[in-house]
């Protein structure tokens, strides 16, 4: 398959995307870095992002994060940058890319445990993988048969431990190789409208 | 109780309304009637409100809605409004009115079926039903002991059905005493964090 990774120099992208090289044609996207540039934050970036890499069989998001902070003081503006990336960057990626995904090919979207079990600061980031959840599910209605849209909900990565592991007290660890088996059981697998919770 | 209810002129709202103004003090804040006037897309119109309205015991909000249209041509601007409304704008009311409600009070926010169940060209209702139930269990844990905050999650209710029960198939009649029930649970009763579905 040909298949568009976006964020696939992050903590989760990069495994993702050496569980695929192999037997994948992948194209890597990253606001920094990778084959080709995208910010997720703007639609125009995102429409330029298909035009050049053109039909593709898969688009993976592992792109994007959220505002952690003192609820106490959290604001609107702090929320944003996750509301215009994480949350609207992956729906603009499904919206815009859909004319570019083949036929039977399929969007695995990333959200995360705190959809259902936030941390502590966290609710900001509950809030936008509440948001990706739920737009997998009406999505998948609406692409039908011809296109597969999925979510990935991991828990904490064993490679997120170091940097942020101290704000998970009481999270289970997950192995990566469990999170990359869910991001091929989409890609790979015939699951549509399906949240794939990594916890 | 001394209770703001924003939305109160709006098909659930009115039956809300109605069941509380017996009991308690009721203020009724709408975007073009009620005592007094919020555009809860707007954060200066949402601080006003609670400027002037002062001290309470319960916010509900049965304000805000989304974007209902074909999957294949919808935007990100069409999705705005509800975004800004809807999702933001019931976390506005909270993230602002937190310092307004006294300790042992609550916020009753409204989400909606399509959050699991989503109707055809309800993909955009969905998203925001799914951020606001998950931006309540975060936001519970984060307001404590002192204050609750729950979501009234309803299905199509019997007073929406001659506009808009041609779009749900299938989707059972709730009715408007079981929604009007609920909003009273969150309020009234002891509940926190919960995501009252009413369908």
């Amino acid at each position: 398959m040909r298949i568009l990774l976006v964020g696939g120099n992050g903590t989760i992208g990069r495994k993702v995307a050496a569980a695929l090289a192999g037997r994948h044609e992948l194209i890597i996207a990253g606001r920094n870095s990778g084959d080709v540039r995208v910010d997720i934050g703007s639609q125009d970036s995102i429409a330029a992002l298909f035009n050049e890499v053109g039909v593709i069989d898969a688009c993976i998001c592992t792109a994007g994060t959220g505002f952690y902070g003192a609820f106490a003081t959290m604001t609107a503006e702090q929320m944003r940058p996750g509301l215009d990336g994480k949350l609207m960057g992956q729906v603009n990626l499904v919206l815009i890319g859909k004319g570019f995904v083949r036929e039977g090919g399929s969007f695995t979207l990333t959200s995360g445990i705190a959809s259902e079990l936030p941390a502590r600061n966290g609710t900001a980031v509950a809030m936008i993988n509440g948001a990706v959840n739920s737009f997998v599910l009406g999505a998948a209605q609406e692409l039908g048969q011809d296109r597969r849209i999925n979510a990935v909900s991991p828990g904490l990565v064993e490679d997120s431990f170091e940097r942020y592991g101290a704000n998970f007290p009481g999270y289970d660890l997950v192995p990566m190789a469990k999170v990359v088996n869910a991001y091929r059981l989409s890609v790979e697998g015939a699951i549509t409208g399906k949240i794939v919770k990594v916890y």
